[in-house]
């Protein structure tokens, strides 16, 4: 297959990063590959692994000349970061992120970038409570949803880019609102790890809680699983969807409420009429 | 093997008792086994499935001269199909059960129960959100643990023996007391179900809630696995293990209430400490 871009620059070499390299490697989609991050045992890993071809720590340096900069940082320091390399950036050269929320980053990424370098924010829907490159797998996109949050000052040639490298690792690219998008996935991915936290944390603070939780069946573990999370992640996907994250959890906070009324209260059509309804979202998952 | 029982009765013949029926036959744990329903066709799907030799849709007709009846119906039924079927028993029948309640079905069955006549409470802590016949496997119980909740009433032959049925079929058997099997319950089960359940009301509740759920991932398709767990079930265990829910309801409604405060506030150093203590949980998870 014909490279999609030259040369690429990866900053941050985790579970997402690195599952991307790894498609596009497999792909044929990036011809040279720098990997950029902090952790420079990490970045060896992803050499050994063969799935990036360079690797610096100077995130700077790693970017200079690259045609492409994906920046697959926790959401809160990615901002940031387009901001250090922004200067060093040749034109014409396309960034995008993978960050969990969009209107922040997008917001304040188009207040400073210049005209000259094409800004596109990206999140594939896609991971495992899993984390670093260790846990990273070329399969990973095959069959997701990656959402691309265009808006009017996007270039159009840098979208359509972007968006052919995450078909061709087998996303289906879907072009939304970034207010929309924060929307969504504040109800159907933040709500319910933060849920999932606050579920765990209840039981941890239970008297005796380790030997509770061996006794734990297939229901618990679906949480715990979730809330094995990367915790700077979520940190910083709460601090930055937090108006919809707290709207979200009042309508949780009312949902419980009427369940708990009626288990108080004994209610048993309620409760029945409760559970059953809850039944009927397994239907709309893919 | 020698069988453990010769004539035995299985009452409900669903997901546990289904798999029960299925492992005994396959470790050769009965002789002679009939199903007992309501519902005629599932029965009929027993015959065919070769996991029961015949069945009725009469419980009266179908303990008689019977050595063991295993009931495993939904936990609100149970106690009366106990006092029921009492009266036809013949001297020396065992009766278990598998609720995921035991206090309130053990108390009210020892209440009315014959000396003559051995009661000891079962719980197999194992399911899938699938219910019916249809889901049953033999394998569901191995490497599961299953809690029997002896009083000092119970008789120590009947309890070795309805212990020897779970172990060989591959349960590791705990004796416990019923009240400490439902605090423990009402925590790692009960509570992240109703959780579960509130979780995808919530959204449900939301406008655009199909839209919403297309884009769901990882996280939330646990939940709505969980939450597609039997209502009729689940109303049972919210009724009879009412103040173990509740107060494990008020545990997970203050964590909540900090981690919704942390987020408000912008608490980031508070954010991160709680979602690294959840990580905390898994290690204790088998």
């Amino acid at each position: 297959m014909v490279p999609i871009f030259d040369k690429v620059a990866i900053i941050g070499l985790g579970l997402i990063g690195g599952s991307l390299a790894k498609a596009a490697k497999v792909e044929g989609l990036f011809k040279d590959v720098i990997g950029v991050g902090r952790n420079e045992e990490n970045l060896k890993k992803g050499i050994d692994l063969g799935v990036i071809d360079k690797y610096t720590t100077r995130v700077v340096e790693g970017v200079s000349n690259v045609e492409l900069v994906v920046v697959a940082t926790p959401s809160g320091v990615i901002v940031d970061i387009i901001k250090e390399i922004v200067p060093y950036l040749r034109n014409g050269c396309i960034i995008t992120d993978v960050g969990s929320v969009k209107e922040e980053i997008v917001k304040r990424v188009e207040a400073f970038i210049p005209d000259e370098i094409y800004f596109i924010g990206g999140h594939p829907i896609a991971g495992t409570e899993n984390s670093g490159i260790d846990a990273a797998v070329s399969s990973l996109f095959v069959g997701r949803k990656c959402i691309l949050t265009p808006t009017f000052r996007t270039n159009k040639n840098a979208q359509e880019k972007v968006k052919a490298l995450w078909e061709k690792i087998g996303c289906k690219v879907i072009l939304m609102d970034m207010v929309k998008h924060d929307k969504i996935l504040a109800a159907v991915s933040h709500l319910p790890h933060i849920v999932a936290f606050s579920l765990i944390n209840a039981i941890i603070g239970m008297k005796n809680y380790k030997d509770k939780l061996s006794y734990s069946a297939g229901g618990l573990k679906d949480f715990t699983r979730v809330a094995a999370s990367h915790p700077i992640m979520w940190r910083d996907i709460s601090l930055m969807n937090r108006d919809n994250i707290l709207n979200c959890i009042a309508y949780f906070q009312s949902s419980l409420e009427e369940i708990k009324r009626a288990v108080t209260e004994g209610d048993s059509e309620r409760l029945l009429s409760e559970f059953e309804e809850s039944r009927k979202a397994r239907r709309h998952i893919e």
